[in-house]
Order: structure tokens, then sequence, then C-alpha cells
């Protein structure tokens, strides 16, 4: 009988334990939609999507795609949890030989500390899983916080929710450390994208908006961004301060030549007041040794700076140039493959153009 | 009878044609065994391997698996080939969630360019397959250079052959442009074998072997380096003009303070002459908000450093000492994860390290 009594007492004890534990680990998930988003054109109907599908069937299929694509898309929000956690689905199950998964189909997480946002930790995405779920951190004191957390670069993101501890205050900050009401938009390809970062947060629109505490909203297209007149048409109905034309990768040098004074002029048109800010295409390092590429890659530069004079020339305003001496640096180690800008590259890129977006403001 | 012989002319075109092609084409592959080797210890059974499996019996298991990969051995040789392709075997098929597939199981190519090493293109692995063949570079100008191929930092390579067109020279250079008789030995953790570099030659051993002109040796052994006793055995066997430890990562504070102090005099005792250079662990990242990694990498610091100036206590000389603000920055953006090194990361420790290597040469 007493045995009984005992066993029954050690089995409770064990019950409790085992409830402790799981109360200590136990987490409540919050969808992302309900926090509050940056880097976001415009709303859509697919939440981590970059461009409503119905805004972009004009445009080429490879765009359509990839406007699907949560890059330059995050999260912020506040909590008072030690731990935070992810689940995010995505669309692909993706390999990139230049890119990290981390950067390709994972999260980055950032907190506001003494008014500038650090890193954190990232996300890491399990190998071929579309289903990821991940501890980011853990172990925080328990005061609130406010942070921030971007979305894959080079994957869809149809579903994310925030884990934090179950007794744990999460949500959307009444004052947002992002000003939403000030935004810069970026047209580009790949690197405009984030080729080659090494997590989401180091994609130069992302460095851009954390230095310049304003919204960034990533128009990269990967192997794309030809000035297009129907891009154009859709970059105008796209509220902005400030716009970076970063799209000179991937013209050949007479699309250039084409395109890109009517290009400007009709954005000018529509937006007479913005700053437009040129951005030169990324010296292909191989070009220094690939004669094709070299020669290519110097002509691009060249019709968009032609294109830049005949703008001075018929005395177009608040036009800014970036030239690629501005951020290609002196030791030819800035990129992962002669193209794409490593976290080194990026770096620099960061502050060359936010020198200029500066200037575009100081003038305003 | 003149259609027959129409038919048979236009034939033999076409036949010629296809060979013509294919003459453009052709390329002539020569075992890289067969030309210059850097970046390793000693000589190997297994070519592409840094420690020979004789030498690892007594190491931890993982070390022993380690020691297989080709971290920071290179290839050095001479063509006037305007292509460069290769070919090459790889171990495993790999994922890793905070590298790219170029710097795990890719290949990096540099050129000899007004005497400095120029980085030309990567070697991308196709996802999945082991036998790996890549055109590296094209359409080159046919004059006689100098190139450098870095090896997979994460992976083990079985077998590697260059190709250049046939009718081009490939051999080892009369006069190779590092200096094999000066080298730099480095023993350390993920960082060193070169987490997360974006490619090969931008982990930092391989920085520091372009910039010194040295042959240095990557002893980095991912999450290992915990200064066993057999380790530092191993190490002073190994020929070094200089020594690096940079193997506080993976230790806890109380090994540290336990094996710091006998491995060093260890080393010392065999080596007398050669300079010791002892590098404080990365500061973790997210152990600014972790609280238990970041006292954890406090102790772990304050314990190498209690180490430090118990040899000075000692009148131990030609003992060099890198802090980790010396290589950290102040944007707390040079780390993937809060722990491995990006390209950013290792341009600032690369230059750190340097700055210490040229201090103690001078005083040598």
């Amino acid at each position: 009988m007493m045995n009984l009594k005992m066993n029954y007492l050690l089995g409770l004890c064990l019950f409790l334990l085992v409830q402790l534990a799981n109360a200590q680990d136990s987490l409540k998930y919050v969808d992302a939609k309900t926090l509050v988003t940056i880097g976001k054109a415009k709303a859509t109907e697919q939440w981590f999507q970059r461009i409503d599908s119905n805004e972009t069937v004009t445009m080429p299929k490879t765009v359509q795609g990839l406007a699907k694509n949560s890059a330059g898309i995050a999260i912020i929000f506040e909590t008072n949890s030690p731990v935070i956690s992810a689940k995010w689905t995505l669309a692909e199950d993706k390999y990139m030989a230049n890119m990290t998964p981390i950067a390709h189909s994972g999260l980055d997480l950032y907190c506001l500390k003494d008014g500038k946002w650090q890193f954190v930790s990232p996300g890491r995405p399990e190998k071929g899983a579309l289903n990821q779920s991940q501890v980011i951190i853990r172990r925080m004191d328990t005061t609130m916080k406010q942070f921030l957390l971007y979305l894959p670069l080079y994957n869809s993101v149809t579903n994310l929710s925030i884990g934090v501890k179950t007794e744990s205050v999460l949500k959307a900050p009444q004052k947002v450390a992002v000003n939403k009401a000030k935004r810069v938009v970026i047209y580009g390809s790949s690197i405009v994208q984030g080729a080659s970062a090494s997590r989401p947060g180091m994609a130069y629109p992302a460095m851009l908006q954390r230095q310049l505490g304003m919204d960034v909203i990533n128009l990269g297209f990967s192997g794309n961004a030809k000035m297009e007149m129907e891009v154009a048409k859709y970059l105008a109905t796209v509220e902005g301060d400030c716009y970076v034309l970063d799209c000179i990768p991937n013209q050949a040098p007479e699309q250039i030549s084409e395109r890109a004074l009517p290009f400007i002029k009709y954005l000018r048109d529509k937006r007479p007041k913005t700053p437009i800010i040129l951005v030169e295409t990324v010296i292909r390092e191989h070009g220094y040794f690939d004669q094709q590429v070299g020669n290519s890659v110097r002509k691009q530069n060249e019709n968009i700076h032609k294109a830049y004079q005949q703008l001075l020339k018929e005395n177009y305003k608040q036009i800014y140039y970036v030239p690629a001496t501005a951020f290609m640096g002196n030791d030819h180690d800035g990129t992962v493959d002669g193209t794409h800008l490593t976290d080194l590259g990026f770096d620099r890129i960061a502050k060359a153009v936010a020198k200029e977006i500066e200037k575009a403001r100081a003038k305003d």
C-alpha cells in the first residue's frame, strides 16, 4: 500500500516536471501579417510577394516569377520574450552556387539598440525542407525590444509566423523605428535583389534601409531589369522620395542607348520632383581577363553615362550619378563570381549610394 | 551523278566544319598533382588532403575527417591558353546553410598581374554532382600568365585536373610567385578553415597568403581546435616561420585556462625562435543578446589573455596577441550567423593578423 502511494507520488512528480519543462519551451506563434510589414511597394493579395501578380501581367515572364520572391520585405515587431522563433514556408527547394541558403531561403533578425538596428542572428533553412522551423535567438533578457526580421532574398514565402514564449508580449510597435513615410525605390538586377549577400539583411537595399532609417523598396529582378516601358509605367505608380536605377548589368550596350532616355524621361514626367539616382553596372571582375565581357561592360557604362550627360544637357534636374569606380574598391575582391557583390562589395555600394541619396535629400 | 558529287562535297564541308568547331573547343587536361601545390604542411599519400591519415590517428575523430578537406590547398601553374577549365571529384554532396557551394565545394582562380594576385573567376559546383566539370574563364589574351587555383574549403577532393586549349602550354612555373620557403602555419577552428568566405580565396589564411606572398598552411578544423596535446605534437613537426593560434572559439573557458599554457610552451620548446601569434575568439554577435553565449565568449577571451600575460611574466619572447577588438569592426555586420566571418569580416581579421605577422618578421 505504502509502495503504491510512493509510486503514485513519484509518478505525479515526474508528470509535473515534464509539464514544467514543456511550459518553459512552449511558444505561441503569431502570423507575421498581423505585425508591421516594410519593404513593399504596395499591398498585394499574397502578403509576402513584392508586386501583385495583377500588376506584372505585361512584364517579362521571368520578372513575373521573381516579383513573387520576398526580397526586401521585412517584419517589425516588439516583444519581451527571451526566445524568438520562426516558422516559414518556402515555395521552392532552391540551390544557388553563389549564395548561402541563409541568404536565398533564410531569415535575418535585427534588434533596435540605442537607436540603431543591430544584427542578432539568422534563421537557418534546413536542407530540402519547404516547411522551415527554427529558434533564431534564446536566453535574452526580458525587456521590451523592437525587432526587424528580413525575409528570404531568392525564394517566395507563402507563410510566416513568429514564435515567442507563451507568457510574453508580441505586438506591432506603437512607434516603428523605420520611417515608412520616406521611401527609396530601387529598380535593378540580381545585385539589387541581393546576390550575393551572406544573409538577407546584407543585400544593399536592406543596408540602405538601416543606414537611412527609411523604407526601401527592393525591385531587383535577377537576370532582368532591362528598362522595359511596362516596368517604367509600373515604377511611376510606386510612391517614392527617391528612385535608384541600378539596371545596367543585364542590358546590352545598344539597349541602354535605346531605352535609358525614354525610361528616365517617362519616370521624370510622372514624378517631376523626385530625385533619380543612376548607378553604373558593377565592373565584372572576370572582364579584366575575358576580353569580350570587359569590352561589353565598358560600353554599358559609357552608354549610361552618355544618357546622363544628355539629360543634364536637356536641363533635367535632380538626376544623380554613381560611377562604378565609387564602389568597386581596389582589391578586385568584392564579388563572389565577378558579378555578384558579397557583403564586402555591398558595404561599398551601400555607402556610395547612400551618399548620393543624402545629397539629393539635402537639395530637396 | 552530279547530285551525288554535290552531296559528297556538302557532306565533306559539314564534316570539316564540325571538326573545326570541335578543335576550337578541344581541351587537354593535366593532372593538378604534376603542377605546383602550395598550402600543404607536408606531403600526403592522398595529394589533396591537408594532413596524412597516418599523422592524425591520435587526434580527435572529427579532426581526422576534417584533415582530409582541401582547405588552404592551391595549385600554381602557367599557361597561355585563352580558356581555363577544371574537372574535380568531390568526396561528399555537401549542404551548409551558412556557406555558398562555391566556397565549400568549388574552386577559385587568381592570376598574377603586375606582381599581385588578382581574382579571375570561380569554379561553380553543380547541384548534387560529385564529378564536377566547369569552364572557369574564357576569351583571354594568349600571353603566358601565372595562375593560382584554390581548392574547396569544406569538402575533400580526390581528383583535380586542369584543362587548357590543346595547342596551349600548361606547366609548372619556373619562378613561383609564392615564396614556399617562408611559411605561416595557422591552427584554428571553422573560421580558419574558411567559414564563411564567399569563395575559397576569401578565407583569411588565403588572403594572408596573397598579402604576404608566403605559403600559408590552413590547419583550421571546424568545431574543433581545442588545443589537445596530440595536436601540439603534430604542429611542432610542421615547419613554419610563424605560428598563428586562432583556436579559442570552440574551447570552454576552463579548457583554455588548462590547455593554453602547456600547448604554447610545448610549441615554444620545440620551436624556440619561431614567433607565435595568439588570436582572441571572434566576439559572437548573437552573444550581445543571448546572455549565456555573451558571458562565455567574454570568459574565453579573458582566459587566453591571462595565459598571454603569464607568458610575458615568465619572460617568453616573440609572443604576439591579436585582441578581437582589432578585427570585429563596429557595425556588428561582419558575420553570417554571429560566429562565422564573411568576406567583410575576413577582410578585417586578415589585416589585423597580417600586421602582427609583419611586426614579428621585422623583429626576426
